[in-house]
């Protein structure tokens, strides 16, 4: 059949908007006609080249929200109709990932979503019948996608897609960063470095979990109107700052903080995240992506005095089981997405949600089919 | 009073065999007879001048056993004649650490202890009328010193002196990096990196704790058949490998293991220990102490994906509420203290027990007084 689709044909290169192929779906596979989809730093990452995994040509977006237009053999879980969210983190329920009940990391389609192809090794969208990659699994940017069954979500009717695809990535990685990875506990006190999309709805699971005291950090202060709307009590700026942002945060919190998070993926900030941490307890989790190649470093005497380091994907949550819930959540109000909508698009102006989100103007697009 | 003494009167010089004095004990305070103490590596790192911390010239010495000979006012918890274990770290009960239950680190004397001076900022050791520094608030090189009373963990007295003075810092971080800031698990994959004191004691923990798999890695296949006698299942030398370490022990166990615990205080060993964790889940401690201003480093991905990094200090035992249960599994054999004495020796040998150290000859020298 034919989609519209936004292709990604080089790095570095604007997306083409064209008319591409996409095969039916194979046994255990899912077509999924994509109703919105965000458009997240990741893809951004992958256009720009810097992505070493980065595979091209290529159809990008893993933030969709859909409906299932047609199973492949075998297909139990889902069928024509139901509401989905794509998952770029699957849920198999079978691997050793999925039965250890300590990570959300399911190993199942892992090997081939890597490679850009479908877990058979072959892709299902083509552009004059030369194939394109999948990307992350999900390829959102393709009105109609093909994904593995144990990639997709089933959500409630009721949600607006156009809304709850948001929890496929960057809202439900914030969130799950303080509530299932650092499990931040009521009365802590939280540094939430960078106030992008992930970091914004950290704020708003640091809220969830009532912490004490939210600290919101960026270099960029127009950002704090809605952090403080979100829940922040507390707004840094370390432009303001001649010494290390980590000594400013531990002397407004007497010691430390309790929990902090790195939502930009810059490897200074993550050191400076850990290291503003209490002594004896404080937790720092990594959920931004670095660039390629680049290292994280400290004194090893940051851990023996107490500090923990750890990364979030997707933040620890278990897409097929958890994600319901999340949508409910969004639904009831607990989980403002609207606050994350600052631009509606239609696909053809999707390289304008990229340039918004460079400028810091956006806090997400959605890219209406 | 007057009291034999080791004293190090500067930087990577043996340790000269004097009589020091030693004033009576102030408030809050206690004279303690050390009947024996260990020698570790950490008093051979202060002692070779690489301690950017070390303040000379000092008493060193930090694993010891001794009897209560005098209290100052207002000691409470201890009377003449109990069985002490001087603690570097100490427990007072009533800090911010003490009380957060999150911790061992107690914050009550460590700004003067880190100074080498008593809560008061005076020394209580002189030799020809000059203040010797305080060591780790131990001192235990001297068969007489003083101590905060916060410092002391009363034991029971049967417990003979000349062994569990090795609960005091080696033996007890060990065991508890294991049981108390892993946490292990009944069944779990575990890697010890480095088999001196340290490591082998987190194999006793880590057989107290029911690993399934305890894989011992050192430089030195000496080093092995002890560590098999105290529960190791595996061994590694890394030199009989052309890869990385962590390569070879990610391959021997699919996938990496549950846990790991860096023993010897080198920071690539530190990044290896990590690095050889199970995605998803691994965690890795850092018990070894490193050199000053070394880093270590890692890509964010190895914690991204699941990794955690951790460190203890005194194995986050803390020493008044829980070295007594660990003299009792001592006691008990469950702790098999002999397996560490390899040498006893009187305090005028003690540069002999360093040098036993530095050639990898010795696990323990015990100094009897």
């Amino acid at each position: 059949m034919k989609s519209r689709a936004a292709v990604a044909f080089g790095p570095n290169k604007p997306l083409e908007i064209v008319e591409v192929d996409v095969e039916p779906p194979r046994a255990g596979e899912v077509l999924v006609r994509i109703v919105a989809t965000g458009v997240c730093h990741t893809d951004a990452y992958t256009l720009s080249g810097a992505d070493p995994e980065g595979l091209f040509p290529t159809i990008l977006g893993h933030e969709g929200g859909g409906i299932v237009e047609a199973v492949g053999d075998g297909v139990t879980s889902l069928e024509v109709g139901d509401h989905v969210i794509p998952l770029y983190t699957a849920e198999c329920g079978e691997c050793k990932f999925c039965t250890s009940g300590k990570t959300n990391l399911c190993g199942a389609v892992r090997a081939t979503q890597g490679k850009g192809v479908m877990p058979d090794g072959t892709s299902r969208f083509s552009y004059n019948g030369q194939p394109l990659y999948h990307y992350m699994g999900t390829s959102t940017f393709s009105e109609y996608t093909v994904l593995p069954e144990v990639s997709l979500a089933k959500i409630p009717k009721e949600a607006p897609l156009d809304k709850v695809c948001l929890l496929g990535c960057g809202v439900t990685t914030g969130i799950g960063a303080v509530l299932n990875t650092a499990k931040v506990e009521e009365g802590a006190t939280v540094a939430i470095f960078g106030l992008g999309g992930i970091g914004l709805a950290a704020i708003i699971g640091a809220k969830m979990a009532k912490a004490g005291r939210i600290i919101a950090i960026d270099i960029n202060p127009s950002k704090f109107k809605i952090a403080e709307e979100l829940g922040a009590t507390d707004f840094v700026n370390p432009k303001d700052y001649d010494k290390p942002i980590q000594e400013v945060i531990i002397e407004m919190t007497d010691g430390g903080v309790d929990y902090s998070f790195e939502c930009v993926g810059n490897v200074n900030l993550m050191r400076s995240a850990l290291e503003c941490c209490h002594k004896g307890w404080g937790e720092s989790i990594i959920i931004g992506v670095a660039g390629a190649g680049e290292e994280i470093s400290t004194r090893p005497f940051q851990l023996v005095t107490g500090r923990v380091w750890k990364g979030s994907a997707f933040g620890g949550v278990k897409g097929r089981t958890e994600l319901p819930d999340y949508v409910r959540k969004a639904e009831s109000g607990e989980i403002p997405l609207d606050t994350f909508i600052t631009h509606n698009m239609k696909l053809e102006d999707i390289n304008e949600a990229f340039e918004l989100m460079h400028e810091g103007k956006s806090i997400r697009t959605v890219i209406h089919y």
